[in-house]
């Protein structure tokens, strides 16, 4: 008596024999997935997971949620500059609703695809809806973009635009409202389907010093990259890239601390030496992916200060936490 | 304000600086955990997720959810005859609970450390009390046990004792009671603390020729090499290898009944080619482990059948599933 069980699930919606890769011996399937790595590949290996209430809330289309969870991922291996290859998943669910696993599974494998990755495993269990996934990632040996190597001098950069996605759960919040349409169909598609930087990180493996994806909010972001490298920063905040909609929704204090605070951006976040400001400009134009110097590393001493328009301004960090949010 | 907060939570309880892996060059604290295999090592993966109430119950000793938690997914690897070596965990938490964390974290260490592995990442939400695993580990190339390679006359072995631990969760359950305590105890170990069987895993990647860990009940088990491997099976239910404990404390048929279906041993369910069969018993004797015969594989025709003291007996399958249970 297996019909609607965890085994028909698994089979139904998540196994499904679409991109394969030659790096996987064995699939779902077994008690393990098998996986073979080439010569001088270091394996990058993230795990994030999403929660119904804390990252998500209860109505989001199932393929809204799908794509969030995998970009939310892959954003991590874009940090490192890592080349995405399989993903674990893990789900909850309360019941088992064969229109939304469709939805869910479809929307899951179409980026799957476009990513060129593999599913290899997996749990399905009842309970609060709720998913973990664990993405692996492949890098050359030695080549990993880390936290660690932001040096005094640097310069920082940020990839795209800030605040979006925190103007766009503003409007999911009611606390916020637009003039038309357009305006808040692309704040929502922001917070909703964030741009993993994939290829912009790949680019930076070779140039920049460090890097980190933007999560938890500018400030909080680079105050890891920070803490890792023993070093300080300077941030221009009038330099902060603010989309057009951005300014034309909120004021310009507000897109600041959106862009600052915020969170949920999933744009890069990293530092450049001097010798490679023009290439990290170039190898980024190349792909079509804006990047913006916000500030420079300064020495651990003079911790993290905020300019605006030249003039230095008082520092409250503010970073999103789960427990104290 | 991180005070409790979930950055916290990870320095304070899971970054820990004990085992230290020679192929970890990033552990916890960057986007992504770096590794490096060696040349020739296949990577073994697999994730499990405990839930309260689907996987254990809300008055567990933290202690013993965290051995369980780890020793369910080291059974995974010890049925590929892996050997373990990395572990992400996301862990949801309904409260910041100081001496659980404290306890939980000082039990899953403790096993870290006995199996040499590293935890290298995860993720810390609220939510309610859940956790997904993701166990790493190294398995020579081409060495991988399988579910896929039974071959007809193939010799079906288990490895400890079968239907201990469904006793133990009856006793938890209050639907079965003991004479002794030391029968009570007994059997809650085998619940509580079932021990993966990784070194009679990797003994068995010369011999065997298709492997499982028994999770969801014997039947249900072999059930997956059968279909893996396109084969039937006969099992003499006279050969099941039943504690002295269990056969005192329930009756015959219920002491088979709970090794056939029962679940959560996480023995090792095998076969072997009749020319190995004699080197599989020397060389789980070497590790103090028993091996039981318990049947014989058939072609795919002759199904699953069950033979009690020569006598062919009806059979229906039972496997335990989390949407169906």
């Amino acid at each position: 008596m297996m019909a609607g069980g965890e085994f028909e699930i698994i089979s139904r919606y998540f196994n499904r024999k679409t991109t394969y890769r030659r790096d996987v011996e064995t699939g779902i399937g077994d008690d393990c997935a098998l996986l073979n790595l080439a010569p001088n590949q270091t394996l990058a290996i993230s795990v994030d997971t999403l929660v119904e209430g804390t990252h998500f809330y209860h109505d989001i289309a199932p393929d809204d949620l799908a794509y969030k969870a995998l970009a939310v991922n892959l954003s991590d291996l874009a940090a490192m500059g890592a080349d995405p290859a399989w993903l674990t998943l893990a789900i909850s669910l309360p019941k088992i609703d064969h229109p939304w696993l469709q939805a869910f599974s479809d929307a899951l494998f179409e980026q799957l695809d476009y990513y060129h990755m593999q599913l290899i495993g997996g749990d399905t269990t009842r309970g609060p809806l709720s998913m973990t996934l664990g993405i692996h990632g492949l890098v050359p040996a030695g080549k990993a973009l880390k936290r660690s190597g932001a040096q005094h001098g640097d310069w920082i950069f940020v990839t795209g635009t800030l605040g979006d996605s925190a103007a766009g759960l503003a409007l999911l919040q009611d606390k916020l409202s637009t003039a038309t349409v357009e305006q808040r169909d692309y704040l929502l598609k922001r917070h909703l389907r964030p741009t993993p930087r994939i290829l912009a990180g790949q680019a930076l493996r070779d140039l920049a010093s460090s890097a980190i994806d933007v999560s938890d909010g500018l400030l909080s972001d680079l105050g890891h990259i920070l803490q890792a490298s023993g070093v300080g920063a300077k941030i221009e905040q009038d330099h902060l890239p603010l989309s057009a909609t951005l300014q034309a929704v909120v004021s310009r204090e507000e897109a600041i601390d959106f862009a600052l605070n915020g969170g949920e951006d999933y744009e890069l976040c990293f530092t450049v030496p001097e010798v490679n400001r023009e290439a990290i400009l170039v190898a980024l134009e190349n792909l079509g992916v804006e990047g913006r110097c916000i500030g420079q590393i300064l020495p651990a001493s003079e911790g993290i200060t905020l300019f605006d328009e030249g003039k230095k301004l008082p520092y409250q960090p503010k970073g999103f936490d789960h427990f104290t949010a």
